[in-house]
């Protein structure tokens, strides 16, 4: 197993994807190999600081990056020798078995539709998240924006990524799916959401649960949660900020701790041919470690083969 | 002046209605008196038990009541002697100023556009609401869950109407509208704010900050937030499930003690032909003291005149 990970990405980059990587090592078996993209003349120094065998790692030198601010298709186009290009270069060869980054969201969604590509059949990818439920354990939610505008059938197809991710990687037994809205009852929603209920309930690959509210982002209500990307974002993003304002006023939670995105690692983009990863811009060596796990989790659990299954018939 | 109040609408009523009616007589004076749509008789020995002189208040009978879960255009139509039918009756007929209940907030909805209807010009009337901000004041954002599809020229007139009403209702000059969003950057977007986002920068009744994230919600950015109907319910039900969240464990914060609803009474339908508000279902007797003083305010600010004046150019 090659698990590959861009070194240069992420605001605190290169250090703390090394660092991430160092500790992802030690749970990792001898086969299970790191590959690492980007300069490493810049690694060097770092992986001896911490008395780090070079050897441990495999490298792949590229001499560009793509900024955080870049123009996504531009810059991939562009920038053919930058970590992300390459990295991509190599999984569409099947080099490598996965690849993340923390670094520029759109070059990574970018390009993993022009290299690896859209599984036949799934209209549009998604990014997912992971929401901690409050009574322990978590929720899935997709898309968390990378369609801002969907139709029913891309919400369908969300919920059978979202299933097929949360049983098989996260071992959530008969996953049932949630259509976040705006009120509970059926009848209830926009012309989006009053028109993909009934598809969702009557999807023999779907467990629906039935509408969600803003409210219910965090009860026991479903296991995946299904929205359009512009809807996940922005409630990922006004759930982020009251985590960091729990933070910044000292409050001490178990429940808002399990908020911290550094647990979980990164947001994988479902429905494209191989297990892709998108980090936090700010991820820290703890977040990059858990985002390399996380790529071993999505490569052994075969989740690209399920979805595959699913879409083809 | 005479501000209406459903005194049989809300989970606690006519108790809760009727205590906020005593609290907030201390805060009216003379002119200003408040009219009661309901069942005389069950308030009666209300106010007896807290040695309260009936006369301190206008009564209209009225018979029938709309429950919390009636379908709200059915509802209006066949109980017309319910309290909100005759409160809208009465609005529209000019024997009250304003109206308010914490009832069914469909029904609210729907009378209020049959009966003092849409201010000439204004597509779509919106339910806004209170957002507190972290250093001190508020933001109202809005639509709250009136309209769940929206169309750019919708958001525009929002922008307006809730510019008009920071101004006139709160004090807060020169209110910078939002444009809630998934990326600061102008070309970001789903459809409908990607397009929307060039007429509200050219608007010169607009005073346009620019696009507004998730995590923007509670900071220093913008007065007015303006989003459509589904988007504004689901953050304003997911924030009020945190400050729910930190009352069960027991956080005690100044920042969270000002989500509290109670303190802002309710949420007016702006843009229709006078002060209509619309109470949360557990409204507390501060919550409905609140919501009669903000009808008060409504109606001494003129601001459904600036609106008509906003409107007819």
């Amino acid at each position: 197993m090659k698990i590959g990970l861009d070194i240069m990405g992420g605001d605190y980059a290169p250090k703390a994807t090394v660092l991430g990587a160092i500790a992802a090592h030690q749970n990792l078996s001898k086969d299970q190999n790191l590959v690492l993209f980007g300069d490493k003349e810049q690694i060097t120094p770092i992986l001896a600081e911490h008395n780090f065998n070079p050897d441990h790692f495999e490298y792949v030198q590229t001499t560009e990056v793509i900024g955080m601010g870049e123009h996504p298709t531009k810059a991939i186009v562009q920038k053919a020798n930058s970590s992300i290009s390459v990295g991509f270069q190599q999984l569409k060869e099947g080099k490598i078995d996965s690849f993340a980054s923390a670094g520029n969201t759109g070059a990574m969604l970018v390009g993993a539709m022009f290299s690896v590509k859209a599984i036949p059949g799934v209209l549009r990818p998604a990014i997912s998240t992971i929401i901690p439920k409050l009574k322990g354990g978590f929720k899935i939610m997709l898309d968390a924006g990378a369609n801002a505008d969907c139709k029913p059938e891309h919400l369908v197809q969300f919920s059978i990524l979202g299933s097929l991710y949360a049983k098989h990687v996260y071992q959530i037994a008969e996953p049932q799916v949630g259509l976040m809205n705006l009120g509970e009852e059926a009848e209830k929603g926009s012309l989006l959401t009053q028109t993909t209920y009934p598809l969702l309930k009557e999807n023999s690959l779907i467990n629906f649960f039935g509408n969600l509210e803003g409210r219910d982002l965090f009860n026991e209500k479903a296991d995946v949660i299904v929205c359009d990307g512009f809807t996940g974002n922005i409630m990922l993003k006004l759930a982020e900020s009251f985590y960091v304002l729990t933070l910044k006023k000292g409050i001490k939670d178990e429940f808002f701790d399990r908020f911290n995105y550094e647990q979980y690692g990164g947001s994988p983009i479902l429905g494209v041919n191989a297990p892709v990863i998108i980090g936090h811009g700010i991820s820290s060596p703890e977040a990059i470690k858990n985002m390399i796990l996380q790529s071993k989790s999505m490569i052994e659990s075969q989740v690209i083969e399920k979805f595959k299954t699913a879409f083809s018939s």
